[in-house]
């Protein structure tokens, strides 16, 4: 039991700049777990705690306070070392539906719990949700059952697993604090950590698409992170990777699901295979089994086989249509030339706008709903050609998707010079 | 009707370090007054202003917004000018007793709003509570009706004035964010310009028993409301007094009430006469009345006239004896010598912790409770004689509030050099 404390007095002194004590920290998010303190009072806390930061050892305490506040997972049981991906969210980022089965092909079991999207950044259980079928709550023995079996699991994150995290992450999306990096950091890695996998991959992302803006702000954010998994004992890393262009073709639910899957058949859009061999080759390292190659798990067809199993598993028929948006727009190139800029930002909000994202928590997303673009930055467009198709079951959305579009992107000259920008910006651990 | 926002839009601005639009003030005090903005979304709000501030346009439009959510009082009716006091809250701050009356019996109307005690600084209502009969509740229409017949009238604000700040004070206690200028300003001020007087006073406490525990913050206070008042068309001045050494000779109800009437029988301790006329001139010069020597009113009786009129007209009996505590205890001066120190936070305490203030809101106080100091710094103190009397009804309290006086009094060798320091410290107006 935590020594008592008076919330007041705990908001004060951050308020007035201090240093949270151990005891201090432990007390306000038992305390507000419980509803003893108040959601106005942990508001007021976490302002505090935006515009006046943690150091470190508060963080890792704040993360160690929620772990505490649930249950803790434990996949020792397993034959196979375990390793964990966790996105900071991007547009277009379906990275998860291909790595994990890809991962688990190369025999690192991939315990994966998702969430669903929130504003312009998509959610990984909306997009497996467009499979006939498939369904994100598993037990947390059927899910081990699973990992046991199939070697992949991706689902909803129980209710067990860091309740305070819950209820904070609940509040700070109502009351502007959600962009500060010690309740960011904390909020991601208690439950990663209280899940229990051996490793963890994390995908910072960077860009007008993503939370974090500037790279500093990714860089710390991954630091912080990296240091409260390595202290807690799960093997850490980060990827810093570029988010001012959506990933792929595509930004929506069924269109991102597809898109993964030709990924899983060996072909796919390029950035999107460079990230997820990438990121499975961090996984297996961080796992200890750097002795296989993704690459060709991808090739021969081991990757797509896990992928059938992991939505068999879960209900899903790998080989049902999935659905199809009702009506289409398509925007084509002004002129012949070179598109030098896709702005990740406003195809996300273009996708959201048309259905494939959600406004509250409550609300549904459409299956079919979202954006394709039909080139990427450095590729040649002829005017008059399909440059994006939108894609709604609603079509009064489409002025508001064509008014987030406007402006995000640029057609330059035909032999305009044009400097590509790397995928993977950083690695921190 | 106000401009539509969104809190979490509106939060952000103030967060990220800019000037809330008008529409945006006036939206978010509207929106919380009907809750719409929910409580959390205000406390992170009023954390923001407490750590990125407000200038003084956002401060005047955050005054007005709070005083349309209620309704105004109109003393135009009135045949005399009308002029109130705001004091900030200190120890044995007994000065509105004495001073209402002075102030009516030289010809100035006075509509005294005052407030409960929370904590360490006591309450006129608490103190007026302790005369047999008294009732602080009274109608717009009798107060209106009182301030015509008797010239003044110390009451409860009643719950039309600027709800808003009604909600959002409750909501600052909780939250630790009381202490920002912006929002302390507008608190007193949007109730003192909704309440119609013509002319105001404010008594800004400087000190260790003060909200205001430098110059500095306390003349930045101070010329924010003068600011504030100004420009609501209320001739407003404030003195910086000093709130380091408690006022007069006692802390407590029932016995500030009966050194009021010392001071209105013409004797008194000298700070709280000084303080008192003090004051009542600028109340006076205020109303365009400083052709009357208040001076002369104390002298002559016809202040204690107006008291004893105040106090019969609200339910009280003036001659009545007032409650005295079941039990004292005395302290006495350790050694011969002079009294230097005389600590307003320490004594304030142990005025609380005997039972004369309260802790929560809901709490009774004590009217016979309280502590008698019987020297004031300067003054010389004899080993073995009475320093302090504690009251008190329930005796168990008596070393909690032993405690508090602990080292919040210095007695030095006679004839150590004493330099008093002066009571207003500056003028601001």
């Amino acid at each position: 039991m935590a020594e008592s404390h008076d919330a007041v007095e705990v908001i004060h002194t951050k308020r007035d700049r201090g240093t949270l004590t151990t005891s201090q920290i432990d007390w306000m998010v038992d305390a507000y777990t419980r509803g003893v303190v108040a959601d106005e009072q942990m508001s007021a806390m976490a302002m505090a705690i935006l515009l006046n930061g943690m150091d470190r050892r508060e963080i890792a305490d704040w993360t160690a306070a929620m772990i505490a506040s649930g249950e803790r997972m434990d996949f020792s049981s397993l034959s196979r070392p375990t390793a964990d991906k966790h996105s900071t969210g991007g547009v277009g980022d379906k990275i998860t539906l291909p790595l994990a089965p890809l991962v688990a092909a190369c025999g690192v079991a991939v315990p994966q719990l998702s969430g669903r999207g929130l504003g312009h950044t998509g959610g990984t259980l909306d997009k497996l949700e467009s499979i006939p079928g498939w369904r994100a709550l598993l037990s947390n023995e059927e899910m081990l059952a699973q990992l046991d079996d199939v070697g992949a699991v991706i689902c909803a994150a129980g209710d067990g697993l860091a309740p305070a995290d819950k209820k904070l992450y609940a509040l700070r999306d109502v009351t502007g604090t959600v962009e500060a990096i010690p309740l960011i950091a904390s909020s991601i890695m208690s439950k990663k950590i209280a899940e229990g996998t051996g490793a963890l991959v994390l995908d910072v992302k960077v860009g007008s698409g993503a939370f974090m803006k500037s790279v500093d702000r990714a860089r710390e954010l991954a630091e912080v992170m990296v240091g409260l998994g390595t202290d807690a004992g799960v093997n850490t890393v980060a990827l810093l990777t570029d988010m001012d262009t959506p990933l792929g073709l595509t930004a929506g639910n069924a269109i991102e699901v597809t898109e993964s899957v030709e990924v899983l058949a060996g072909g796919g859009p390029a950035d999107v295979v460079e990230l997820t061999v990438a990121l499975a080759r961090e996984m297996l390292a961080a796992a200890g089994r750097d002795d296989v190659d993704p690459a060709e798990k991808l090739a021969d067809g081991s990757a797509m086989d896990a992928w059938r199993a992991m939505i068999a598993a879960q209900g899903g028929n790998p080989d049902a249509p999935l659905p199809v948006a009702r009506e289409s727009h398509v925007v084509t190139a002004p002129a012949d030339g070179v598109l030098t800029r896709l702005d990740a930002l406003s195809v996300g909000i273009a996708a959201w706008r048309l259905g494939a994202g959600r406004e509250r928590k409550e609300d549904p997303v459409q299956a079919g709903a979202g954006v394709v673009w039909h080139a990427r930055p450095g590729d040649e467009v002829r005017a008059g050609a399909p440059l994006f198709t939108l894609l709604t079951d609603t079509p009064d959305r489409f002025d508001r998707a064509l008014a987030a579009l406007e402006g995000g992107y640029d057609v330059a000259p035909a032999g305009t010079p044009f400097e590509p920008r790397p995928l993977v910006i950083d690695r921190i651990g």
